[in-house]
């Protein structure tokens, strides 16, 4: 749960991190700017912010906005029916440091850990090291987890169409959709 | 037709643009950046730099780097097969002005001409100015064509799959793959 306070709080946050990182906005998409807080109640250790640019029936991009250390929490993106195998994601990292973790043999010491208090969730140890220039194609149905490092993160999401309702996280407490209240 | 020093030097020109708009290269990235002069040999004129960061059978995404006053001859994006309608682009603007041309009323004084000797191979009049921060969606089999103001331009480039060879240009001397010679 967020007030509508903080979300503007982020957003304003976010567009300044945008900027900084050379991302140009109109003057109306501050006020899109997603603040996902996964219901757990601690946005600013596990949440992540979103400015979708585009969302059609093929093709989807966004900016991922991530505050330091900040942790999007182990999820990914089932089938959704016999012509969509699910969505496809290239995460371009633009601005900062972020650790993605997927499948794969154990990073012995991950440069990232999520809260002590969710850890059994996270259940994908091999990491990925994005800095600004890198990327990495997360294929359909693959778990993963990112946390961004200690100056926070931009990443560009190229990818197929987003369901976010039909994301499966891994942390039974999470709800995709953020409640704002007053 | 470009030499490979004339490709070389390009790719150097492109990568400094992308770095001075605070988009963030791999090492390996600017021998990739691609030189398209549509077989018309004024690539400073008509012509495009493009960096591919993905394209899979699903999802496409690049940089367009663009001269100043460079333009993009008018093609579209035709059916693929009965399953893929042709590609459908958006165009998001990140430095710099963009004047896009699309079906539509005709613009009256419009900001961007092509060169007067292929000027009859250009159909499409509606402009549409993109600068920092817009963003605009090509539906498939559109035939548009764009020429980047005085500063040049970056834009990214959110797609279905490329599949270049099946563009169709207006232009019937233009080919689409560049012939690089020594």
């Amino acid at each position: 749960m967020l007030t509508a306070k903080q979300v503007a709080d982020f957003q304003q946050e976010a567009a300044r991190r945008l900027r900084e990182s050379g991302i140009a906005l109109a003057p109306h998409e501050q006020a899109q700017i997603e603040a996902a807080d996964f219901g757990l109640n601690q946005f600013e250790t596990m949440g992540l912010g979103l400015l979708v640019y585009v969302n059609t029936a093929r093709v989807c991009a966004k900016e991922l906005i991530m505050l330091p250390m900040q942790t999007c929490p182990e999820h990914r993106h089932p089938p959704i029916d016999d012509s969509n195998p699910g969505k496809e994601e290239t995460f371009r990292c633009r601005k900062g440091t972020v650790y993605l973790f997927v499948p794969g043999p154990r990073t012995e010491r991950p440069q990232a850990v999520p809260p002590a208090d969710r850890q059994s969730y996270y259940t994908v140890w091999h990491q990925i090291e994005l800095k600004a220039g890198d990327q990495y194609t997360i294929l359909p149905n693959t778990k993963h987890w990112f946390q961004a490092g200690p100056e926070g993160a931009i990443v560009t999401e190229f990818s197929t169409t987003s369901f976010d309702e039909f994301d499966v996280f891994t942390d039974p407490e999470i709800a995709r959709a953020t409640k704002i209240v007053d």
